[in-house]
C-alpha cells in the first residue's frame, strides 16, 4: 500500500510501524508498505492524505499509483514519457573497441541527428576466455565523445564492483539484463538522478522485472525507464524471443516509459529492420539498436550488428511508421 | 534435396532409389529427397534439370528453392503473398453460439468491408467440463453466412475425425495449434487445393512448424500459410508470447505466406490493438483478431475478444500503418 | 463438483441441469459437473449420497475424490497402482523395423522376465522425409509376438485415423505425446477398458494433462495411467527436460498411477541409466526404457536407446533402488 | 585449447601470444586459450608438454581434460568428489532470522551428524518491501555456531558489495542463482582457496553455468562444485524444474562435483522428500535441503522447508537409497 503522509507526521514512527519505506516529496510523505498490508491503522489516519492499496509489490510503479507514463529529462529538449510521445533512438556498437572505432560512430550518429550513443565498456560475456570490454579505458573515450560531440552517453553495468566508475562517466547507466537482480547495483542507482535503463533478465518474469525497478523508485530516483530485450525460450533459431505481449502488459499496467532492444532479441541483423518497426508501432519510448562500422569485424555480437548504410534505411522507414502510431522519433 | 527431372524419366523408380516424395508439374516432375542426399546418382543426371541440395528438412517451403513468397488464390479479387502486399484481416468470434450470434458478426463483418469470416465450430478445450463448440451444426451455420452474405469461411480442425466435414464446408481451413503434428489432417489438407491456415504449436519449433507445412506441400497442396499465434514461455502475465523475432525469421527463411493470431497470444483484448499495429508493421500477410458482439457473454476465450467499437478503431489505425511500410489491409 | 446420486434420481434431467457427464456405477451414479459449480439445488439433496465440490477441473483424477493411487489389471497377476507396490518395466525398440528386429527383442524380454513390449507403429515424426513406421503391418508384427511369446503390446496412436486399429491390435493403448489434446483419440479411448498410458505433451501443463486424463475417465474407462517423457525448456544439451517436480505434484494431487520414459526426455543413452534409478527413487509405477539389438542401426532415435548390455546392466541395479523405497519391479 | 607448458618457457610471451590464461602447478604451467584456437604455434611446440584441444569454452572444467570427478576437502575428514563416493548433506533454514532459530538449528544438526550448516544472511528477494535478511548481523551468528558446535558454516552471496565478507566469515561460500554471471563475484572467488558452491542461474543454460565456474578454476581456484537448483520452465504448479537430464549431461562431460537442491526447485515441502531420493539415486556429491524448526513462521520460503520430523525421516530413508547406489550421506 502506497500511502501520502502529511510532513507533521512521525515518519520514522510510521515507518517502522508498517516496515515500510518512505520518500520526501515537496508537500508530503510517501510511505510504501508491503503489500499484504491493506488497512491503515485508526490512529494514522489523521495524517493520512491518500491510500492506494496494491495487489502486488508492483506500488510505485504501477499505473494504479501515477496514471500516466513517468517523464525522463535527458536535457530540457530531449525528454521521454510524460505527453511527449517521443520515442528515442539510442545507437552504437555493443562493444567500445578502440578511438577510432567509437569516434567513427560518434561522428554517424551526428550525421544522423541520433543524440545518444551506447557502447560497452564491461562485457557480460559468458566465457572467460572471450573479449571482456575494454573497462576503464572505454569510459575515458566514452566521455571524451560526449564532450568532442555533445552526445550523452550510456553504458552497462555488470556488477557491483564497477557501478560507481560507470555512474560518474556517464550520463544514462544501463543495467544490464544478467544484473537485473543486483541490489548493489539497484541500490546505488536508488541514490541518484541520474535515468537508469533496467534491462529485463531474460529468465525474468514481469513481476520481477518491474519490482527491481521498485527498488529503484523506492530509494529515491525516479528516472528509470524499462527494457525489454527478449526473454529466452526453447525456441533457438533466434538469439531471444522479444516478448511484446509483455510490452503490452507493462503499458498497460506500469508507469514507467519502455525502451525495446530488438538487436538483442533477434540475434541476426537481417531480422533487426522488421521487429524495429513492429516496436515502434507498439507506441514505445525508446530504442536501442547495435551499429557498427564494419559488423564483421565486431568484437562482440558480430552477427547482430547493423552496418550503416542499413541503419540509414531502418531511421527513414521509422519515421513514417512512428507518424502513423502518433509518434516521433528522437 | 529437391530434383527437376524430366518428364520422360522413370520417375517411379527415381522416387524409390531415393525414398523420395514426387509432385508432377506441368513441365517436369518435382522429386523431394531426404535432406542427408546430397548428391545425384551419375546414372540419373541427365534427366535432371535442376537440383537444390538443402540443409534441413525444410526443403519445398525454403526461400532457397523458390525465392519469394508464395501466392495464395481465396477468390480472383483476394490474393495474399506473391507481388500482392496485401495483408488480408480475418475475423470473427472465437466460436459460433448461435445463428443470431454469427449472423450479427457476419453482418458486421460486410460493413467493415471484411471478407473472410473465421468462428470456431470444435472447439479444442483442455476440460471435457467446458463447452466444446456446436461441431457439425456451427459448419451449417457458418455456410449459411456465406450464402447470405459471399464471404468466405474459415473455422479450425481440432482432430482427424471431423477433417472430411470441415474440408467439405468451409472455404479455407485452419488447423489449430494443438493439431499441428495431426498426420491425418495434415495428409487429408495435402490433398485438396483450398488454402490451409497452418497454426504453430505453442511448444513448437520454427523448424516442426515449418516442416508440418511440408507435409501438406509434399503431398500436393502449395496452398499453405503459416501462423503464428503464440508460444508459451515461463511469463504467464500474458496468456502466451507471440514469437515476432520467429516471424523475422520465417520472411528470411521460408516462402510461406505468413498470417498472425495476437488475440490468442495475448488473451487479453486490452494488448490486442497494439500487437496488432505491430504485426503489421513486421509486413506480413494476413491477421486472425477475434471480435464477439458481447465478449463478456462469450462462451470462449471471453477476456481476449474486442467488441465491434474497439475493432473498428484497431482497423482504422491499421490502415496507417500499413501504409507506412508498403502495404495494404484488405 | 462431482456428485454420487442415487439410482432412482432422474439422471439425465440432472445431467441436463448442471450440464454434466455421468458414469453408472453399481450402486450410484457419479455426476461430473463443471468444476465452477460448487453447490448441489435444494432440490436435488434428496438424492446425493455424497458430494466432492472441486478448485479445478481435476476431478475423477483428483486425489481429494479417490485417495489412494487407481489399480490398473493388466492381468490377474500383472497390476500397478492400488495397493501393489509395483513398478512396470516396459521396454522395447522405438520402432518395429521386421520381424527379425522385434522377434530378437521379444525373446530379450521373455529372457529378462520382462511382460510388456513397446514398439512404435505408427511413428510422429516431425519431418515428411523421414522414416515413418511400417504402420498396419507392424501391429501385425507385434500382435504375432504376443502369441508366440505372451508377452503384453502397447504401441503408440498418433491420429484419430488409426486408432481404432491400434485399440484392436494391442492390450494397451499408448497417446503420444503430440496427440495428448486429440479428441478423435481421447473419445475413442474413453469407449474402452483397455489400459491406457497417456503421454504429456511437450508443451503441456500438468493441469492440461490431468484434463486430457478427465476425457477417458468421464467417458468411462478407469484404466488410465499418466506418463511424464520430458518437457521442452531453453535447454538443449538434453533433448528434453524431465520434470520430475511435477511428478511429485501429480503422486501428491492426483490418483493416477505414473510411467516415466526418461528415455525420450534424456535423448541420450549415457543418461538413461542414471535417470532410470532417478524415477525409480521417486517411486512410480512404471517405466518406458528403450532398447534395441543395435542402437546405432536403429531407423528412428539411434541416440537414446540402450543396447541390451546396457539394459541387463541398467536393471540389476534398479532392482536395489525400487527395494530400497519399498517397491518392486515387475 | 588447455596446454601444459614447461616451466622454462616465457609464460608471459605465450599468454600474449594465445590471448590465454595461465595458472602455475608444481611442474609446470597450465594455459588456457580461446577454444577456438586448436593449433600450437610451431615455434612453441618444444615447451609444450601435452595439448587438450576443446570444442567449447568448458575447458578446465571438462571431463576430458580431468578424467574423474575433481576433490573438493572440507577437512581432512570431509570430502566430496575423488574416489569418495561422499554425498554431503548441507542443510538448514533459507534464512537466519534470530539467535534462538539458528541455535536451534545447529543443535539439531548436531543431532543428527550434519556437517555442514546452511543459512541465508543477504536474501536476494525480488521485492523490496520483503524481508532482506539480517545482513552482516546473520554472518556473526553464523560464525558463532561454527564456534560453538564445530559445524562448517554456507552462506550466499547476492551481489559484489558484501563478497569479502562472506569470503572471512564462512568456510563455503554459494555464489546464489540470481548471482551466477556477477563477475565481481566469480574473480572475488577465483582468488582464494575455500570451496565454492556456484548455482546455475533459472534461466541459464549447461554451457553457461560450467563457464561460470570457469571464470573461477580459471582465476586458481579449484575447489568448485556445481549446483542445480530448478530452472523455469512454462509449469507453474511447482516453483521451478528440477533439471535432472541436465544433471546427466554435468556428470558425463564435466570434472566437478554436483550439488542438488530439491528444496527451491520444487517450492512445497510435500515433494521434497521423493525428490531428494531420486537426487541421491542419480549418484551425486551434495544435497542442500532446507529446514526451519517451525516452516510456517519462517520469515522466507515457508512452504518448501521441512520440519524437523519430516527432515528426520527424509534422511533415514537417503541411507537405504545412496547404498543401493554405492554412495554414503556424510
Amino acid at each position: 500500500m502506497i500511502l501520502h503522509v502529511q510532513k507533521k507526521a512521525n515518519i520514522a514512527a510510521l515507518q517502522d510501524f508498517y516496515r515500510a519505506y518512505s520518500l520526501e516529496e515537496k508537500d508530503h510523505y510517501v510511505l510504501i508498505t508491503p503489500s499484504a498490508i491493506k488497512e491503515v491503522d485508526e490512529s494514522h489516519k489523521k495524517f493520512v492524505i491518500d491510500s492506494f492499496p496494491m495487489e502486488s509489490d508492483i506500488q510505485l510503479a504501477n499505473r494504479k499509483y501515477i496514471t500516466s507514463t513517468r517523464k525522463i529529462e535527458f536535457n530540457e529538449d530531449l525528454c521521454i514519457g510524460g505527453d511527449t510521445n517521443n520515442t528515442l533512438m539510442i545507437t552504437g556498437p555493443c562493444s567500445v573497441e578502440s578511438e577510432e572505432q567509437i569516434d567513427t560512430v560518434a561522428q554517424f550518429c551526428v550525421a544522423q541527428g541520433i543524440k545518444v550513443l551506447r557502447a560497452g565498456c564491461y562485457k557480460p560475456r559468458t566465457s572467460p576466455y572471450t573479449f571482456q570490454g575494454l573497462g576503464h579505458k572505454g569510459l575515458i573515450l566514452l566521455a571524451k565523445m560526449r564532450d568532442k560531440y555533445g552526445l550523452k552517453i550510456i553504458t552497462e553495468v555488470k556488477d557491483a564492483t564497477h557501478v560507481d566508475d560507470v555512474i560518474e562517466f556517464t550520463d544514462i547507466i544501463q543495467i544490464g539484463a544478467k544484473a537485473m537482480y543486483d541490489h548493489g547495483i539497484l541500490r546505488a542507482c536508488s541514490k541518484i538522478q541520474k535515468p537508469i535503463v533496467l534491462k529485463r533478465g531474460f529468465g525474468s518474469t514481469l513481476q520481477e522485472f518491474v519490482q527491481s525497478a521498485e527498488f529503484i523508485l523506492s530509494g529515491g530516483n525516479n528516472n528509470v525507464a524499462l527494457c525489454e530485450r527478449g526473454i529466452r525460450t526453447y525456441e533457438t533459431k533466434t538469439r531471444f524471443t522479444l516478448d511484446l505481449c509483455g510490452v503490452a502488459y507493462l503499458k498497460e499496467h506500469t508507469n514507467l516509459p519502455i525502451i525495446l532492444d530488438p538487436s538483442h532479441a533477434m540475434g541476426y541483423a537481417y531480422g533487426v529492420p522488421d521487429l524495429t518497426r513492429a516496436c515502434v508501432a507498439m507506441g514505445i519510448d525508446g530504442l536501442l539498436i547495435e551499429t557498427h562500422p564494419n559488423p564483421k569485424e565486431a568484437k562482440s555480437d558480430a552477427s547482430q550488428q547493423l552496418n550503416f548504410e542499413e541503419f540509414i534505411a531502418l531511421k527513414k522507414s521509422l519515421d513514417k511508421v512512428a507518424s502513423a502510431v502518433g509518434r516521433k522519433i528522437v
